[in-house]
């Protein structure tokens, strides 16, 4: 017996008899078995199934379906016979790509791997089919060619399909194996990251979005109707943390979106990413603050290597790339041993000058050949291209106790010791020709005892993407923005 | 010898002799111990300590000091003899509250009790004392009156902070022994909520902030300038969430800033807080999803009561409450079952009427009288009150398969099944008069196959301050945001 029952869907679903809306009660003893539990060891089992047709393909008295939940899928069958009729074969047929179905069927041991299927060792006989939800016939794209590698199958005149177009539908495109494995990753990546900073004794901070003035400086800034008057959307959670150091907290961290109004349309940028944040004040040396950050890197990498592998390779199918590599300890290299290598390998740069992107890339490669890792610190930034809230070196003044971090050869943190003096941090915003009534709750924070401290502000998505050796931070942002895309 | 090293920290702090900004380079042999591990095991050992100056009472060649770090205090003392000049008794007199120094002292046990010291058993003989950073002379707010009860010390003229004195002066009030309580349980509250679902299967997800589109209708939504155009604050991940049970994540949760443009002045309502998120596909029944969300609090109320008595009972003496209690299984009332209880004891209302903030708290007193329980659940409420998205109930087409979730007699929680099915979701959207044009995208994500689903949103700050018995949803905010606060 078949039954469509598509939309009429209510509090109970799954009925055994068409038509009407009257809902049968209870369903609720029918176990659904997931699809990557179907192994040779449930063979002549009748089993239930709530899937997705992955592919249909009627041939004869038979249609040979691919069922799909998440990254596994199973084929099954449908022929005429004991339990199938001429117009089940037919209505299942019909049924179309992306609607999710039940099933009852015989799980079945094949002769031969199906080497098109995650599960190879078992095939289903279908008796029974329910529509839950059934998907409109044109799909905007089709999930086999927005998985398919670049190139791949172009002699066969076989499509790849283009960014805007996944991101347009990115609904659909979400449900391909590439991306189910790039946000479940991504997922670990903020677990890693929490998990081994409350090891560490840190505290988790909320820090607010809509803001009353721009903490850094003024550019950039999205700004907010509010009520009667204006305020504007957080670029960094920044002055919160330095002021929940200065009440007392020690060592925070935060998870959140940080807002850039910055119109740069380049494969790294963002006008919405999301922050991994750090704050903590030290005894001694800042550089307690950078090896609490690369070991929890190191953790991240550590983890994401031994727990993520599957989510990893799905992903190197469609986009090859090296397995990420790193030390430990993490490689700690001072600025002017960095131009140092480039002037070595022909770029020409003043001593304070800013890395360019290109040199950044340049440095990485030179770092990987002589140092034989993907991730590093760049130590002691010129003093003058770094914000007005940046400690000095105490041995140099051109140069200060700033930090950035690198992974695949771009930047993924960028972090110092923080100037935690009211009057010095005063004298750098002059400097910077900052108005001073605009970052003055900023500036009074410090005028009650505050320990010395410093962080870093770590963008997920650069790291998902540089760690998986993407190239483009949309495929690592579920519902990417930036000064052209606002939807989905 | 005793030195002010006040705001020349730089790379290395914590120099041996003061003038100049020449750092002395090795201070990092110097183990620094907690305040709270200041014990009688330590008795007799000389020690070194960061601390801030909590109290300070010169008493002739004496200076009794307490210091603290977080919740915790020592008390210590500089004394005229061996170890100490009359200059240096002097000096310490003369450091001002609030202010941050590194100790070195002997450790002696005490023979009377310290009651007013978390450490009662010991105290510090200072020998040498370094100003780290230096407070200013007038705190904006004494901490001991931040954490006064009401009411209490009113006879000896002991003053209280009022609320906008303490939020406007944050960084300070933060320091407060109950301040510090409430944000570590947040962030517990925060843990619990991922570590639960976490093993439950469920993945997070990161959702956009700013938006194209209104999704809730258009009211109460923040605008935002976006390069030429201009786009609005989430005012929940609702549409997201939905999205992403459609690209078969199947089980997510976020955490996140959500944005209510709403010109409440409450004691629960703030234009910006902090959303816990649920949502997942189910099988047969929408009461799978209430199940998963009340096992998912009942294991946060677990957590906080197993492993947060202390901040629960520090929070307790300045705002005394009774213990939060709870059932397993939940209890779940229906709608209607809730209005009879209210009739019952005298109120006027409608079948199909929304519960009024008064009669939600009377109905929670009667709920704790009946059952015993500051957690319920209200099952099935009327369809008229409840947004357009909601899955109307299909025996009773007046009610809805939607729930609120109650903590002490107020709503923590708003759920419900939602529609999955594109044309049903379009007739209610006509019914409730919204435009279709405008939520065009969020009914398209149901066109392709989507599984039934539910679920709902918590506020953080409210489930603190509920379950802490408090009575302001700005005490659980650590920066918070209504229409007349935008600072600090």
């Amino acid at each position: 017996m078949i039954v469509h029952i598509s939309f009429c869907l209510w509090e109970c679903i799954g009925r055994r008899s068409g038509g009407g809306r009257v809902p049968v009660q209870s369903e609720g003893d029918r176990a659904l078995v997931r699809v990557q539990d179907l192994t040779p060891e449930k063979a002549d089992q009748l089993i239930w199934l709530r899937a997705r047709i992955h592919t249909s393909r009627a041939k004869g008295k038979q249609c040979f379906l691919v069922l799909r939940q998440q990254q596994f899928n199973v084929q099954a069958l449908v022929a005429v016979g004991d339990c199938a009729s001429k117009q089940m074969v037919k209505f299942a047929a019909n049924i179309t790509k992306e609607s999710i179905v039940d099933v009852e069927a015989l799980v079945r041991k094949v002769e031969q791997k199906i080497e098109s299927c995650s599960q190879q060792d078992v095939e289903l006989h279908i008796e029974r089919i329910f529509v839950i939800s059934q998907a409109e016939p044109r799909l905007p794209l089709q999930l086999d060619d927005a998985v398919r590698p670049d190139g791949e199958g172009e002699e066969e005149g076989r499509a790849t399909v283009n960014q805007d177009t996944k991101l347009d539908n990115r609904v659909i495109d979400l449900r391909t194996t590439t991306s189910q494995a790039i946000f479940r990753l991504q997922s670990g990546v903020c677990q890693l990251f929490r998990d081994t900073l409350t090891k560490k004794g840190f505290v988790e901070i909320q820090t607010p979005k809509i803001i009353s003035a721009a903490s850094e400086g003024g550019a950039n800034v999205f700004t907010v109707s509010y009520f009667k008057t204006s305020a504007y959307l957080a670029q960094s959670p920044q002055l919160y943390k330095q002021m929940c150091i200065c009440a007392d907290f020690d060592k925070v961290f935060c998870v959140g979106p940080v807002f850039r109004a910055e119109d740069s349309n380049t494969h790294r940028h963002l006008t919405e990413f999301v922050g991994l944040d750090i704050e903590l004040a030290f005894n001694y040396h800042y550089h307690e603050v950078i090896d609490s950050i690369t070991d929890t890197m190191v953790q991240i990498f550590k983890g994401l290597r031994d727990n993520f592998q599957t989510e990893i390779q799905t992903v190197n199918k469609q986009f090859p790339s090296e397995p990420f590599k790193f030390l430990e300890p993490t490689l700690r290299l001072e600025y002017t041993e960095a131009v140092a290598m480039l002037r070595e390998a022909g770029v020409e740069m003043g001593d304070e000058d800013d890395l360019s992107t290109p040199n950044e890339k340049l440095l990485g490669r030179l770092v990987k050949e002589k140092y034989d890792t993907d991730f590093y610190v760049l130590d002691k930034y010129p003093l003058a291209v770094r914000p007005f809230y940046t400690m000095p070196d105490p041995n140099n003044p051109k140069y200060s106790n700033s930090y950035d971090m690198f992974m695949r050869g771009e930047e993924i943190l960028s972090g110092a010791q923080r100037i935690h003096n009211a009057q010095l941090l005063t004298e750098r915003a002059i400097h910077h020709q900052i108005d001073l009534e605009k970052i003055k709750a900023y500036i009074d924070s410090f005028r009650y005892g505050a320990p010395p401290h410093g962080g870093g502000g770590i963008g997920l998505e650069r790291v998902c993407m540089l760690y998986l050796g993407l190239h483009n931070v949309r495929q690592t942002s579920m519902f990417p923005r930036d000064p052209k895309r606002l939807t989905p």
